[in-house]
């Protein structure tokens, strides 16, 4: 049935703009130098894979927080290669595939990607992926073992392949070995830092005045968000952005109920 | 099988008022500050939702005690949001489905939403829909991996959607990494005070005279049922209304077949 | 196969007599108080469900040693309702059945059920219809949800429904998270008293003389069953009634076998 | 598919001679007073089958050692009942059986049985019904739960019959929860004392001279199977029977080899 | 499907000579008094089988290290009956065979053998044949309770049948409950004596001259392979024969390399 | 379903020439003595093979530490024998196969292989074949028992193979009862000196001008890697040409970034 499965998923060249316009509709606010870096860092791979031909497979790993950005900068890197063939492998276009279904779509994406000279290849949230289920460790061993070998073979003569996953669960990959068959592995941090969050509540207008902005860094200050050495903030940029928007649902208490979520989360 | 299965399912689009009224057909006694607090909560997700263009997925969490409204609540909010479509996920309409047949029962409402502007689901006793049984930790691990992939998928662009899911058994979600794809939970707690008991009867004339109403008020106080500080009630709303139709049954013993049963609950 | 499996089975309206008189065929001996005490609680039950719109679902559980007479008890009581739907799921008519026609079975009778103003569904012996195993703790998980869910679903707007369940295996439906969904349980106990013995001895005419007779219970009495209080004796009536006829077929010893077999018992 | 299997099995009227002979072609030899006890006991239970309409079920089970002789003994009292439907139920006629298959069979045998007033299924070697395996407890749960509910389920009005099962492993079909159901259990044991073994070396006719026969048991009672009390003698009838036959091959040294077998078993 | 299994396998009568000739092909060097004692042993059984009457069923589990000459053995044995039908079940020819398919295949060789008057079927390897996984202990429940039945089985009237079986994991039998469906057990042992390490070689000509014989002779006797009392020595047959011709690879130091080879094992 | 999945795959013959050299591009290195040893070493085997006519099967084992070049020694090894038939079995080619697929196309190659009068068959990544997973000890126990087979049964008369298996867990195969199959096995050891290093880097021409190259080594033997006792470098061929390549990206710090990566394999 795996042949018959094949014919279920329809074939897919080239870019597939929407679905990385969908994750990184929001775009990348640059809070911290390590949003630059890791960027940076993305460039030099792809450009690894575009001169070296001795390298023609490099598969790199963006592992940390839930909701620190992985998605959104693994695509933006992958975007900016500019290569002929970008693709992205996610769990939000398998829901309800039965694990042939999904080692299927994935080694099609592969095999697809063995015919354009240069390719990207976005894993996003290997976990699901993989079906993993914490209680009882449940997983698709199936799924496992294709992306053990597809990440491990080179592409044929001639072609050379970006790999770039995400995850928030490394240990887990760890454990699946499958961490070891990555060239590196990049973290991506969540915010911790007062001068983080400013740029941030700056950037997405949270307020209009200058005078207000000021006031609320203040009170956050006050509420313990300041010293940097032992910061007690620990919040990836996604669920922030969220509470923004959940706090400017109050007009007349905006700072209050953002630092009220915020001081929230250690609970 | 998981196309064909889609088949079986026929599609639903706009609001199910048939189910949602099935469910709060008893309608809702404001016993309790909580109560109020409740709904008001939950309106204000709704309007999140409705004007925060940058959060288009909100999911919230309604757990407590069994019994103790949490379907009811879920539903009242659901309904008084007036969007445009409002489903109810519940294992009720489910009865025999296979997993993937679930899997694509569920998949499908989302597909559904994703057309509507505005949308709530209503998620309903998830541990149910998941099959679990304590005994052994069984559960339906695709139905687990398709609530996790669906629960964190934003809409398309334009499209917005509230989901509101319902659990007696938090600790299990937890366990299962589904608690934290929540953005807020909302704690539904048990009656546990002699003055919201006195509401509720009233509310549902157990008594014809207002002078059997205080005897029996009277009785239940005497019967330890005053001290709210380390109350020894705990009972949920759907139990509570169940014993006092049982009570009903003997007219000239009513109070003390109420008393009789709620003294019984601590065995 | 969950739609195909439903055409296997023959759609059953009304009251099922024949399999309901299959089970109370040797009737009900009153050896006891307790005996009309369980059948006046099932009454008390039957009442409230044609009574109280309120509560359209009721559902109690009969539970206590094997062969204490739980079935009988539970038919009966079903029988003397005389609501216009009665129907008994039992193991005993789905020998052979897969899980799925077991769900499919189970559920008709409830998708039925619905369809009278008034109905009465004896689920009987839960622990076979679930095909519990002690070893391995093995059971059919589609059957558990199946049940968890029908006995928890409201039935429609003006239809009501009490459903009466037995088990020998009280413990186990408690592990398995099905206890709780029952708003009553009543004990059916084993016989523990001289007198009881005395009154079902009498009842199925073992002797043919009052002498004969009272010499028996002399000799049981000597034997030891005679004190009521630290009572050695703990049979169930279905065994009691096995244990009678096996006594009787040598006419000569009816007495020494019948006290040689209860003291058998507890070796 | 387990209505197409039911014709894969053609059906069986009738008290099946063949596969009784089969079981019993060597006879039995009555080398103790158990044997005769044993099969008298059965006789009693034919006869309360017979004449007892209150007790339309009986069911015994015959355990013992391996090769004890028990599928003898329990063919032996079924064809001495002379029911009209006689029939034997045994894993020998079932292999390369799936387990729905089983059921049907098991199944079928029952209910042919039903439309006889009188009948005997000897249940042969329940263990290996059941696919039992020591190793990890492996077992199939559905034949399991068809002989639980099949063991239990009172003929149709007007039918009787009686159940005669045997089994090596009581403690496992303990384990299993099958113990319970049966009405009476008899143990049927090894061969322990010289005078048995002289009963059966004589009637099998091991030597030609009396002179020899003697010699033999002489040289068996100094190998020190001679004191019955703490005898170090345990040997089924079927075991010995075969070892007889072994010692027969040299026929210089019967009587050597025959105890030098006896002696090994220990080991 | 196991009827239309049934058909995918050819029917076998007859001796399969090939099979035979291929496991032994090889020869039987008579290193060793065991070797003798082995098949003389063998003998007997097939002539217990070939005169009596009251035994048609006779088996033997050839055990021992791996490469110790099981097969050979066994194979051998069988051949030398004589009888009309002799038959090798292998794992060898069950590769990529189905639970379902091997029970069939197994099953197909003794229906087979009932219709001959004396057969052999040696049953060869059989922790391969039930798919035994010592990480997991896993192993085909089917294809064990298969061979459990067949080997009690007794043949039909006139038949009589001899099994012959081979293991290199005795232990694993036992607990999986076939040693003791054996009615004897025979032992293979390694090679442990330099006068058997000095017979295999000379028999299969190592060495041209007498006296390059000679000194290798000592030179293993020099390593240390000369006290046979507490033998460092403990070699398969067939392991040795494969070092032998390892050794012949290098003309100039046959001698060196063999007992560098042998010196090898015990690391 | 095996036989029709035989259809699927086709059949062949030869020398698979074109795999062999995608394993093999990059060519072989000889760093070191080792790498001569373990060519010359399974020359030595492949003559063997090719001579000796009473050991028509031999196969061994490469193991070793992941990308330490294992599958480029053996396919070289395979390559260099000049027999007919030369093929190897990779996981690579049997991306999204089930277990009866793999077992099929695995089973195929031997079949084929038969034909040949000489065949060397390259096993590669046993680990990946088998679906090993390490969390929760998972495995394809038919692929496992078909390699357990195939790697033990002989060839037809006249014909000779060679087995060369590769695998970066040893112990694995062990647990599985896999590495007794093998005559031998052979040790594939990672780069641990920087003598070795020097090779590497100068056969690939990672700086342009010798005064480049000794800077590069002095730095290195500065940075540690020089004392060769207690050496703290140990890395696979595979993982250093990557890391050269990553190097050789930054034209002016290629020294530099080379030893950086190096230092920070420890961590
Ligand atoms: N510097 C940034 N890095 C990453 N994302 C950013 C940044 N600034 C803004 N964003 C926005 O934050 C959101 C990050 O969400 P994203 O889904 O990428 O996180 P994630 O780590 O993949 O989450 P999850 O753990 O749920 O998979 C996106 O909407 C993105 O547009
Ligand atoms: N204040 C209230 N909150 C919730 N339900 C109420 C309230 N007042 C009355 N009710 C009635 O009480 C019942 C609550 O039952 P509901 O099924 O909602 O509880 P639940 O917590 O979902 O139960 P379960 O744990 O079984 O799923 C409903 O019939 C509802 O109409
Ligand atoms: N007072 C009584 N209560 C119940 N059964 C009685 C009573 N008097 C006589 N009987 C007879 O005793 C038998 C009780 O058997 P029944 O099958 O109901 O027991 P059970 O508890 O359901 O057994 P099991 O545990 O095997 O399911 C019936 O034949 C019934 O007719
Ligand atoms: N007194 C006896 N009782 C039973 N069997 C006897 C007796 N005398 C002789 N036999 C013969 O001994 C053999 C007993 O074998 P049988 O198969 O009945 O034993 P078993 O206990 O069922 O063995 P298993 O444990 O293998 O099922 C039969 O061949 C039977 O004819
Ligand atoms: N005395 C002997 N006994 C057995 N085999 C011998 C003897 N002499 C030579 N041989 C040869 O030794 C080889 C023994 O291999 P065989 O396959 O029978 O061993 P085995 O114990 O079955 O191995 P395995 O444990 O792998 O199944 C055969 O080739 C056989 O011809
Ligand atoms: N001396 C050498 N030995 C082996 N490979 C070498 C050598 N010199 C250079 N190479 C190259 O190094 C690479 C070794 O990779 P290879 O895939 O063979 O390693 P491996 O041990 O099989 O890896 P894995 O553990 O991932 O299976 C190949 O590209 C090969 O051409
Ligand atoms: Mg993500
Ligand atoms: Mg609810
Ligand atoms: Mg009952
Ligand atoms: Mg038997
Ligand atoms: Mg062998
Ligand atoms: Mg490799």
């Amino acid at each position: 049935d795996f042949l018959s499965a094949l014919d279920e998923v329809q074939p897919a060249f080239g870019v597939s703009e929407e679905e990385l316009q969908q994750v990184i509709q929001n775009g990348i606010i640059h809070y911290d130098a390590s949003v630059e870096e890791t960027l940076r860092t993305g460039k030099l791979f792809v450009d690894q894979v575009r001169t070296s031909s001795r390298t023609p497979l490099v598969s790199i790993l963006l592992h940390g927080h839930p909701g620190s950005g992985k998605t959104a900068l693994g695509a933006t890197i992958a975007q900016q290669s500019d290569f002929p063939f970008i693709k992205l492998i996610s769990p939000d276009s398998m829901v309800g595939y039965g694990e042939a279904q999904k080692v299927n779509a994935i080694t099609r994406v592969f095999m697809d990607s063995y015919k354009s000279p240069l390719s990207v290849i976005v894993i996003d949230n290997i976990e699901r992926l993989l079906d993993w289920s914490p209680m009882g460790a449940r997983f698709s061993n199936s799924v496992l073992q294709t992306l053990l070998v597809l990440m491990g073979k080179r592409p044929p003569k001639g072609r050379r392949l970006l790999i770039i996953a995400t995850t928030s669960l490394r240990p887990i990959l760890t454990d699946l070995g499958l961490s070891e068959t990555f060239d590196s592995e990049l973290n991506v941090s969540p915010i911790t830092t007062l001068r983080a969050l400013d740029v941030v509540i700056r950037e997405v207008k949270l307020f209009s005045s200058s005078q207000e902005h000021k006031e609320a860094i203040r009170m956050l200050a006050e509420a313990g968000f300041r010293d940097e050495e032992n910061a007690k903030l620990q919040i990836g940029i996604k669920k922030l952005l969220s509470m923004i928007e959940m706090a400017r649902q109050e007009p007349a208490n905006v700072a209050q109920r953002l630092t009220g979520a915020l001081m929230g989360l250690g609970m």
